[in-house]
């Protein structure tokens, strides 16, 4: 399989953590497409995903699956333990929606908040933008916090009692918080205390290397 | 279990088309929120769903599920057939791919015109409008059709051979356009066809009236 990604987007990292925690790596041919240079927004990337949007995994079939959700549930699929999307259907209900709400409240504020209410990755790139709706979505996201850190308050992880995709969904906001110098209060010490210890995972550390030959 | 919607909302209808594929229309308690008066950002509300939106399914434990992929997730989990959400890998990932896909380029593109570039709701609901932003996301899901009517010009359902989970979504993203009053192109004619086809599911027929005691 090949993931089309971007070593340092917070995007790709939600897939790069999944394949860790699924001990996927050995079966992963990572290729770079840069950001930074728009080529995600060219003809020949977005025939392989046409919402422009990384990573996208690539099956030996020629397949392409876009959105890291979609992507996590096929690399969830191909073994059993650990699950990330749940193993009965309550467990399964919770994770997709707290993950879906980290996109909602967390991640993707923050990336809407980047590419129209900051330079975001230049002008080649961001060639409309909407300020206005941008720090809108920044303050969303700053609620959003103090939302994951009351749920945080209650229990270990954010679906429930054990890791899970929705983690990861946050981890993905948190990264990207960091890359826009977005700030998580001190006050929050429930989300800074669960963050430390999701960097202290080998997935989410060694999450930008893990494409680098050994 | 109880789901709190609203009968003729298009994210509620995702969930009430999901209900009846998968024949658990018994075992639902509907209780209707009413959008027009705001109830669902009113705290009774947001304490079920911190986001805001309907629907909600409230399980016999006091449990909200809320998001409607995450609802269909957990309806589809609790028996195997007709699967709405895949049975192999590659299949569950398509259609998450497929019905996140119909979200954003679709359904959601829509939503945010309607409740920002046309009067929503109302004023008393419709508190902060970006009408710039609105009419970008209503172009954007004009190009969302143009893109499923490409799809369906290869294939009889939105995630390839069989019915799930992304029709249901790009369903709810046509009746949403229905009730904005923004036309699918007639030149479209694979995705007018498959929606006609859709139409004739009782499912789809008979989802306001689901609720209303027999």
């Amino acid at each position: 399989m090949t993931i089309h990604d971007w070593s340092t987007g917070p995007y790709p990292a939600r897939v790069r953590i999944a394949v860790a925690e699924k001990k996927l790596r050995s079966r992963i041919n990572f290729v770079s497409v840069d950001l930074t240079k728009g080529e995600h927004k060219k003809p020949a990337f977005l025939a392989k995903n046409y919402s422009g949007t990384l990573p996208v995994l690539e099956l030996d079939d020629g397949t392409f699956i876009a959105e890291c959700t979609a992507i996590t549930e096929y690399l969830d699929g191909l073994d059993g333990s650990p699950t990330l999307t749940g193993g009965t259907p309550r467990e399964t209900g919770l994770i997709h929606m707290m993950s879906k709400r980290a996109e909602l409240e967390l991640l993707d504020a923050i990336s809407v908040y980047f590419h129209h209410a900051t330079p975001g990755l230049g002008p080649h790139v961001e060639i409309y933008q909407n300020a206005e709706w941008g720090f809108r979505q920044r303050d969303k996201a700053l609620r959003g916090m103090a939302y994951f850190n009351g749920v945080l308050k209650k229990q270990p992880f954010i679906a429930g009692e054990f890791f899970s995709m929705a983690d990861i969904t946050v981890i993905g906001g948190l990264i990207f918080a960091g890359l826009v110098k977005l700030e998580v209060p001190a006050e929050y010490e429930a989300l800074h205390a669960w963050y430390a210890r999701m960097n202290e995972r080998p997935s989410v550390k060694n999450r930008v290397t893990m494409s680098e030959p050994a």
